[in-house]
């Protein structure tokens, strides 16, 4: 660990994050721009993050399968908005076959080995999993399918950050067809609250839940909803979003049941995606000057243990304790116990860095009290725990507390970085330098929208579910019965 | 559930796979030529296989991380035997956007977003990955790396089968970097084995350890050893390699330590996988004429319970015994229960074809006799079970009981269709019907190897490591000392 200290984030966010997705080990540049190699560390709260919504998304009845991560060209324009909102930066697989170069160094695209038509790397699956939807939906019976998939996705963004926006990253998508639009509609909610609750339990984010304007809406869908993050840079990050598709996708794609009363008829569908950018919003919303701080729930790493000792006698003594108080936490904590070769405090610095929640100092002192010498990477507290029977159990709610007070503390920094505005002219003069989202009364109009945003560098983040039927004078043009809107910069 | 039987294995096992995938719902063809929609039933196969290899991977010390899909060109080109014998029929990018034709109806690629250099999809993965090794890599102390990855996979095969061969796939890759090739050998060794004892503890398949000849090696590699099942239709299958690659990559990718004598060395590597074949594996090894058998260690499902009645008053008692026998099952073991309106007839073919190990039936007579009545998928034996405390402990057994009866009958096959041969006359007349493997001494040599595949079928599959120091002469050039060798007819 170097002791270089971080750029603080008041001084730099931007620099600040690129500082800690390095020095916690979460990510790694790649020799392919754009895109990111995802280290063991990161990739462990992946994982986490994998196992617990893949758990909602099985007991909502959901199943996973895999589709082709190739979709023919064509695919893409069968649905007319869809290809003109979306399909646009995607990779592009025109040849399929290298041969040696005359020289015999190198290889080269082998002319001979042309597409008749080209293949697109996914960008959503969409397209290609609707096209098999229509084979396996006949009848009502087969209602509702819901399929989810956990796959690589590709769009060509020529700005990129890790984890927030890369050229390849990796999600899940759900994908439902149903027999009515109430049932899709239901569906839509189902899997926002899901992912609502996902991130408030697991990754202690507090989301904002609604609705996105036409022009934010995904390319081909009825309507978009979505969950907005605002994080401690203040800025608003899109963490998830759940689409009513109507039946665009099902007239394009030509997908059909029998009803009840035998009578032909399109399905209605959705879908809901979630990915690796929930890593970036955990790094943005619980991080420090410090460095990361992980919530219990989601740490790959709840504890870790520094044994400190100066003798070999000491060594022995502390080790004995070291497995003293591991064998009474049991199985039900993930647990380090760093014995590696280097000073206490370089140790604690790499796993303040690294934002695991709870660090356990044990030495000689601890060992004749009987006690571990616990810290709390978020608040700095500093607690002796007893080392009795009940050792789990406090760890248990110790671990709990930091989670809920890791919680707490992003949604006051929401509650309190949420401004309500009355005119364009507070709108603009608010935006220069306010940190978090702007509330206030809008149309909803593209053009509007546009030159809002082009204007302050504020954008539409979403109406909010909270003021549904919350309407006033639009900020811009002073459109009657505007809804409630929250504007925010993005990244 | 169509009530049309399947061909017969013994017909036309060709056939008979494609049907068993179809029916079985395992996979589907996709619109995209070569690549499969692996369906959620076999996607499940796929989590069980997943879940469990992934934790033999960790327990031995391996981290998991992502790296990027795509590959630059000129990295394939820069270890010389790799890119010979293997990086050529790939999927190659050379396009990054899409433009709406002039008629507004489609989209084309815009010739103006050609790439500089051309991006590969990953083949497999040494060269992205190494590349990044090099500068994770200083001294010894970074020593052993060992990183794992589960990513998509795409190799332009042009003769695909869903699951053995497909032009996208589904696999794990291990790599690992070492200061010694004493403990590379041991990785390698390690990896073989997980393989071989995942194989046999969860998948119920033998596989036979041994090594590749030259010629049928990993390209860049020292050698290949591999795992090779010997299937029901006679074939040979590899299902899952460990390359010992030396110091070749670490050379064309300067992967250097500094060593504990302070001075500077080329790491040795390995590299270790296995795909979403083993699926197919395990529809050949234990299918029959009836449908797919999963041994219960990889079964999503392991028991079926069909509910028996034919009244409104039989239903209700049965549903009470149901929900007794759930109870007293707990939650050690995977069940679903099929209320379907469907007939019982119906739901044995179903999930019969989908090779479910045990099948509960429940109707009025088993309910007065407090038992269930079993059915073994494999064996066909039925069995009444007593219906008290001791359930769930002889549901265990009886499980148990039947993984080692698909065990021992797929090993007995083995042992039975593996035939040793003294000269290339008896080979060729042997290689003509023979359904199984050929055990002879072979020198290696890559030209009569090419040789006897283009006359007999038969190509070899390992130089097993039960019969390593067991020399003879060649049955095709009379060299001495030529290892005994087992051939096989592969897919």
């Amino acid at each position: 660990m170097s002791s270089k200290s971080l750029t603080p984030m008041s001084k730099d966010s931007a620099q600040w994050y690129i500082e800690v997705v390095k020095r916690a080990d979460l990510a790694d540049y790649s020799p392919v721009k754009g895109c990111m190699i995802i280290k063991p560390y990161g990739y462990a709260i992946w994982e986490m993050i994998q196992k617990d919504l893949d758990k909602r998304i099985k007991d909502a009845g959901v199943q996973n399968a895999y589709f082709p991560l190739f979709i023919p060209k064509s695919f893409l324009s069968r649905e007319a908005e869809h290809v003109k909102g979306f399909a646009k930066e995607c990779a592009i697989v025109t040849h399929y076959r290298l041969r040696e170069t005359v020289d015999g160094k190198g290889v080269e695209v082998d002319p001979e080995s042309k597409l008749e038509e080209e293949l697109i790397v996914r960008p959503t699956s969409e397209t290609i999993m609707y096209d098999t939807f229509s084979k396996w939906i006949e009848s009502w019976r087969d209602l509702p399918l819901k399929i989810n998939q956990w796959a690589n996705i590709v769009r060509w963004e020529m700005r990129t950050r890790p984890f927030l926006r890369t050229l390849e990253f990796l999600w899940q998508e759900g994908h439902t067809a149903h027999a009515t639009r109430e049932e899709a509609e239901a569906e839509v909610n189902r899997a926002l609250k899901m992912y609502r609750n996902f991130a408030k339990d697991t990754l202690a984010i507090p989301l904002i839940m609604g609705k996105k304007t036409k022009g934010e809406s995904f390319p081909g869908a009825d309507y978009t909803t979505t969950i907005e993050a605002l994080l401690r840079d203040g800025k608003a990050l899109q963490c998830g979003t759940s689409h009513l598709l109507g039946q665009n996708f099902a007239k394009s794609f030509n997908i059909k049941f029998v009803d009840k009363d035998n009578k032909e008829q399109y399905v209605w569908q959705t879908s809901w995606g979630m990915t690796t950018r929930m890593i970036g919003a955990l790094i943005l919303m619980h991080g420090d000057d410090i460095g990361l701080v992980l919530p219990p729930n989601v740490a790959p790493i709840q504890i870790v243990i520094v044994p400190i000792f100066r003798s070999d006698e000491e060594k022995i003594l502390v080790q004995q304790f070291v497995e003293k108080v591991s064998l009474l936490l049991g199985n039900d904590f993930r647990i380090e116990i760093d014995w590696r070769d280097e000073s206490p405090g370089w140790k604690f610095s790499e796993w303040e860095m690294k934002g695991v929640p709870l660090r356990f100092e044990i030495g000689p002192r601890d060992v004749s009290n009987n006690s571990v010498f616990a810290a709390d990477r978020r608040s700095g507290k500093k607690m002796a725990i007893v080392v009795d029977d009940n050792l789990a159990d406090s760890v248990k709610s110790l671990l709990t507390q930091i989670q809920n007070e890791i919680y707490d503390s992003a949604n006051e920094y929401v509650n309190s970085h949420l401004k309500q505005i009355e005119s364009y002219d507070e709108f603009i003069s608010v935006a220069k330098d306010h940190e978090g989202l702007i509330s206030t009364y809008f149309c909803g109009d593209k053009e509007e929208e546009d030159l809002i945003k082009y204007e302050t560098k504020f954008g539409t983040r979403c109406m909010p579910f909270e003021h549904v039927g919350k309407f006033g004078k639009c900020l811009k043009c002073g459109k009657e019965d505007s809804p409630l809107t929250y504007f925010g910069k993005a990244y």
